[in-house]
């Protein structure tokens, strides 16, 4: 490592000077790549939202504008694949901040030797994800790197969408008393992908929750219900996604771990595992923030819908602090949590 | 393959079951993967213009949207590096349509291993590239994969562009008696490349051509100049990019090879390896599609600016026809052009 490029470099990332799995795991090794690395050398105030899509003004039009990589391994799983995966999480994206997902994009980075009906089943998949929300695939890009320089197929897909209302749904929209929800059952996404990928026979199939959920938003904002604040369970699962909002809000929240549905098989492959299930990814899953006076409007909502069916209150947001979570269990104890370090589940999504 | 996967996948990509790295090459191969099926599954009017960026209506503005993956090898080469190439090359797809360059997104897939210096350095590169031209990444994704399933690391951008002129730019706006302008010396990044991974040493050292087209599209707009069709040129070349329009707007076009400016580095360098200079990758040249009575003032306006010191008219569009490309050379003797089957050179970015 010569001096010049030390100059380049003035904040490792911890005692690391090279990329390990953990920092794409969803814990705080990856917060760390992105706080110490990625935002400084991109910032700007967009970026510095903080949430899963840049809300930007254009001509006087809000659009949200999103962007991810998929490279789920294996590219198909009970209940999806990387196509309808990566389609369904960009439109999770826009909808986070209440857009309506208008249009997309596809990369996507192909391995030499690739089979071609599997490209197609992909390509069909995220199709039928874009058509059943609306939107379409109107722009994109193919690359292919030799064998050994990649694994199957990876996507990158972005996304544009347009915010028809006046909320400012985000992180800074967090408030004291806010109620926390939960739009269902939590880990079936990660459960699914290592069952598939080290083809464990769990009693049963458990099959990933990927859904788009910007319809069932678009219902919420529909009925008035008036959002402080959405973000979806990905890498890190539902711990993850409420201690970012902490942090970034910079109030103190409780979760009771007795209100977060999660289903008797889900809960026994964890136990197999040695898996918590707050910390397991999720791809159809969300939190809302929102005042108490409008709960019930909103469960009446969420009930209504198929993604929104086991939708509960799971905690509430406490005072102005250091942005700590507490999980509240059935005898009263409260622990604080924390991000992992690195991934229990690496390739995820 | 089973017969229900054949249903699913009813065109096959010529001979190919499995993808081959000719299908990246930006040649006949690549077309055939792209017609018949990336677009079929993906069919939308959108996708249908056929241009470097989809032009949106989003609540009656009209924005170009763009993405392009990137797996340049190596990452770092004369004249610049996989951040930059990423940031022009999204910045160029937009500028291709007119638009000015808004608001771009980067997703990262990151190879276990990879070094956090280097990182470090692509990211000031992708940032330093996006400030040049006035916009900002303003939202973006990391992935990691481990060590032996990517290449160190690949970049995804997207772009958005605002459109604030009524021209029409793209290949439908071709006409006949079109002079084709070509906005530079050809072949300099895909000489770059080869000879950094190669380590050949010839007497000059190339430097890839990698720039941002976007300032120098909105000076010819800003003087009035009437475009018809704009394209950049990527992989397969100068060839490639105008055998593509010829085959899009249905003009038979002629080129006349005396005209095109190639510098003596890049002609040696191609003499010695082989290849076709026309063949050869550019990242910061274009094609310039508009009526002869509008040539003086382009060349103008095109002189006046660093990256297109050296434009000159290289071709006219001859009549409706079968979108056929011929090269004129000195002794007035004219050869069909033809996109190479495969690629000349793989992963040229």
């Amino acid at each position: 490592m010569s001096d010049d490029i030390r100059l380049i470099c003035p904040t490792p990332i911890g005692q690391y000077a090279q990329i390990v799995m953990g920092h794409g795991g969803g814990g705080r090794m990856m917060q760390q790549l992105l706080e110490r690395l990625v935002r400084p050398a991109f910032a700007n105030p967009h970026l510095d939202q903080r949430h899963d899509s840049a809300v930007l003004d254009v001509g006087g039009k809000r659009l949200a504008f999103t962007t991810d990589g998929y490279v789920v391994k294996p590219l198909f799983f009970p209940g999806g694949d990387i196509g309808k995966l990566a389609v369904c999480g960009t439109l999770n994206d826009l909808a986070m901040s209440g857009a309506k997902p208008l249009f997309l994009s596809a990369a996507l980075v192909i391995e030499e030797g690739f089979p071609v009906d599997d490209l197609a089943r992909v390509l069909a998949s995220m199709n039928a994800a874009a058509q059943a929300a609306g939107t379409a695939i109107v722009t994109g890009d193919t690359k292919v790197v030799e064998n050994g320089k990649g694994d199957g197929l990876y996507i990158a897909t972005s996304g544009i969408g347009l915010i028809e209302h006046d909320l400012q749904i985000g992180p800074a929209g967090i408030r004291e008393g806010d109620a926390i929800l939960l739009s269902g059952d939590i880990g079936r996404h990660g459960v699914a992908i290592i069952a598939e990928r080290e083809g464990l026979g769990f009693e049963t199939t458990v099959e990933s929750d990927c859904a788009d959920l910007s319809g069932l938003v678009g219902e919420l904002l529909k009925a008035g219900v008036e959002l402080h604040c959405l973000r979806d369970l990905t890498r890190g699962g539902l711990a993850a996604a409420v201690l970012e909002l902490a942090t970034d809000s910079g109030f103190d929240m409780e979760l009771n771990e007795d209100a977060i549905p999660v289903t008797p098989a889900v809960r026994g492959a964890c136990e197999i595992l040695g898996f918590d299930p707050l910390y397991v990814a999720n791809e159809g899953r969300m939190v809302l923030f929102m005042s108490a006076s409008v709960v019930d409007l909103a469960l009446d909502v969420l009930h209504a819908h198929p993604l929104g069916r086991d939708a509960a209150v799971i905690g509430q947001v406490g005072a102005a602090g250091e942005g700590r979570v507490g999980l509240r269990n059935a005898y009263g104890i409260v622990r604080v949590l924390d991000l992992p370090s690195g991934e229990q589940l690496p390739r995820i999504c």
